[in-house]
């Protein structure tokens, strides 16, 4: 293709590249496309006028009847005419549909690899400010969790008590996400797992709450204004901690102390991931499959963080790709053992363009609460 | 293509298909194929033990390992070969890279048109009995928001005032989210759009709110345990409301009122919407498109509610596939005029298999607060 268009059809709300680039959030899908450098949003008159009022101001906005719409192969005819554009490139995720029909009425259809807009990766100061709002939000709810913890009883059997009744994973998830919408941030899944729980890592975590055992509270909040994400973890104990889930705390604290010291332009996220797991080895916590699944340090060490949750850059024992200026990821080793439960400490960290690295998670990594 | 399997590759967050098929959702993606009437979640480490303990009576989950993974292709590769496939069926939103590796590799990829599960149309009791929890969720939020807009006070300009802060619609969206999250349902952008930003349908709402000006709540929480999705709105006013806002807000409810009755199997989505459009008419009330963009009735009349927030079948003027038992819908006639604002008034309602229209959204359309 000598003169090719970009071309995006998606949801502000499902794709962030569509939102990167058009500067606002629908809830239904529309047409982007990027021509001589210039995007152009296609709106149906249901969202022309608020996507007017808010698109980026380098995305012109242009009503679908304008270009032969609402029927898509129209539109996409008349892009093709109006700008003498001889194919589009479009995001890996392309529904697969509208690349079969493009194609099938002559017109070539490409992907790009990778990230479709692969400059979201590399944050301005003004979006790593967006993104330490969201993470402030999340620690909103982090600090509510600690005084509901606190404020809670133990009663028969360890059970955790609240205003008379158990204290459950979903109370309290609620109580995180009722302090994070105080602050704009919209809760998208909290984990609050505890006891045998908290030894899956994405277990989102449900019933009656526990002392003495962990409970991992991982609190990735979106911003309902800006579509940025926070994403921060702690493990915390009601009252006083075993012996295993101390030494395995410690483990996890020492392993994200020593990644983040090595966080910077032009490290290796595979060395960081490797050296964050040298040091649980060194406490003596190891990693396999046993009778009853995975055990250890399963995951990757961390991620990309921006309009997605999971974005580049991964910290993972895969990526061998030096970390560069703008990355925002988080650090987040974790152990799990189906025997006793699971520890994971989350933070999350801005690598500046001038080579500070900033953690936006301000809290502590106490483990037992009173 | 003889003997073709179903493929999808999705997480159960943005996927409504996949978490219907396996019963669970992900944050990332996974793939899950159908074979012979069997279906199968091919998992990573990570997600794994979870899935195997969450998945539907029908779903199996195998470990990627088992399949030749993580490297995807491999795992094609192999399904091809051990249940001696010849072809992809997949949905119209496949992602575009996937198709083209797997038919550069000579396997076939054909999409299904429309919707992938389309027995998702067709709510079980079960079904709609978790959908019904999710429109009393929606019930809670918007009762906070009468509560909290009874409290408020009319300060200088009619500018409603709470606890002598201005009263905005962030925090009214934030006493509307959190009363949502006590009953599990996580908010997902809930509309509270006052005055002038009444008139876009949908508008976020943002800024200090005033009496005598319409406060359109559209309300649609996702159920955070089922993936199922709630949807209300109602038009309130703070002290009295002005004689057109009083006009048209007559006429919305004449108008869903007459929809809801004109609902049931059999009956015809383009006719149902006509009518609502006639009510408005009658009551004086026109759609078109003027300097300062489209004023009256110009959004369909409704849409399926379930593991989507929009999903088949459509109200809209263009769908005259009759409606079937089973299917759940929205009924949200609207008026906006950039001069005065918006109204919109909405209820969920099951077309129960027996014939029997149930109405999920019990709450009264009373326009004024004092």
């Amino acid at each position: 293709m000598k003169n090719p268009a970009l071309l995006l059809i998606a949801s502000g709300e499902t794709s962030p590249d569509i939102r990167y680039a058009a500067g606002f959030s629908t809830p239904d899908e529309f047409i982007l496309f990027g021509v001589d450098g210039v995007l152009c949003a296609v709106m149906s008159p249901l969202e022309y006028d608020r996507a007017r009022a808010n698109a980026a101001p380098d995305c012109q906005v242009l009503a679908e009847s304008e270009l032969g719409g609402p029927d898509r192969m129209a539109v996409f005819r008349e892009i093709v005419r109006r700008f003498r554009i001889d194919g589009f490139i479009v995001p890996e995720n392309f529904p697969l549909l509208w690349a079969d029909k493009l194609r099938a009425a002559g017109i070539p259809v490409e992907t790009r690899a990778g990230t479709f807009f692969p400059e979201r990766e590399f944050k301005s100061k003004e979006e790593a400010d967006k993104i330490r709002e969201c993470e402030k939000g999340a620690a909103a709810g982090f600090f509510r969790a600690r005084e509901v913890l606190g404020e809670a009883s133990v009663g028969k059997n360890g059970m955790l008590v609240r205003d008379g009744e158990p204290l459950t994973s979903e109370t309290l998830r609620a109580e995180i996400d009722a302090a994070m919408l105080r602050s704009g941030m919209l809760p998208t899944g909290t984990i609050c797992a505890g006891g045998s729980q908290s030894a899956r890592p994405h277990e989102t975590g449900s019933g009656a709450l526990y002392a003495g055992t962990p409970i991992v509270l991982d609190i990735f909040p979106k911003s309902q204004t800006t579509g940025y994400w926070g994403d921060m973890t702690r493990t915390v104990v009601k009252g006083k901690a075993p012996e295993i889930v101390r030494r395995a705390h410690r483990a996890v604290c020492e392993a994200k102390k020593r990644a983040i010291s090595l966080l910077g332009i032009g490290a290796i996220p595979a060395e960081i991931h490797r050296a964050a797991d040298a040091v649980l080895q060194k406490h003596g916590f190891f990693t396999g499959i046993g009778n009853a699944g995975h055990f250890g340090f399963f995951h990757g060490l961390g991620h990309g963080v921006g309009l997605e949750i999971h974005e580049a850059p991964r910290l993972s024992p895969g990526n061998v790709r030096p970390l560069r200026g703008g990355e925002i990821v988080t650090v987040e080793p974790g152990l799990y053992y189906p025997e006793w439960g699971g520890v994971r400490q989350e933070d999350l960290l801005w690598l500046s363009p001038d080579g500070e690295t900033v953690d936006f998670t301000e809290v502590d990594d106490r483990l037992e609460i009173e």
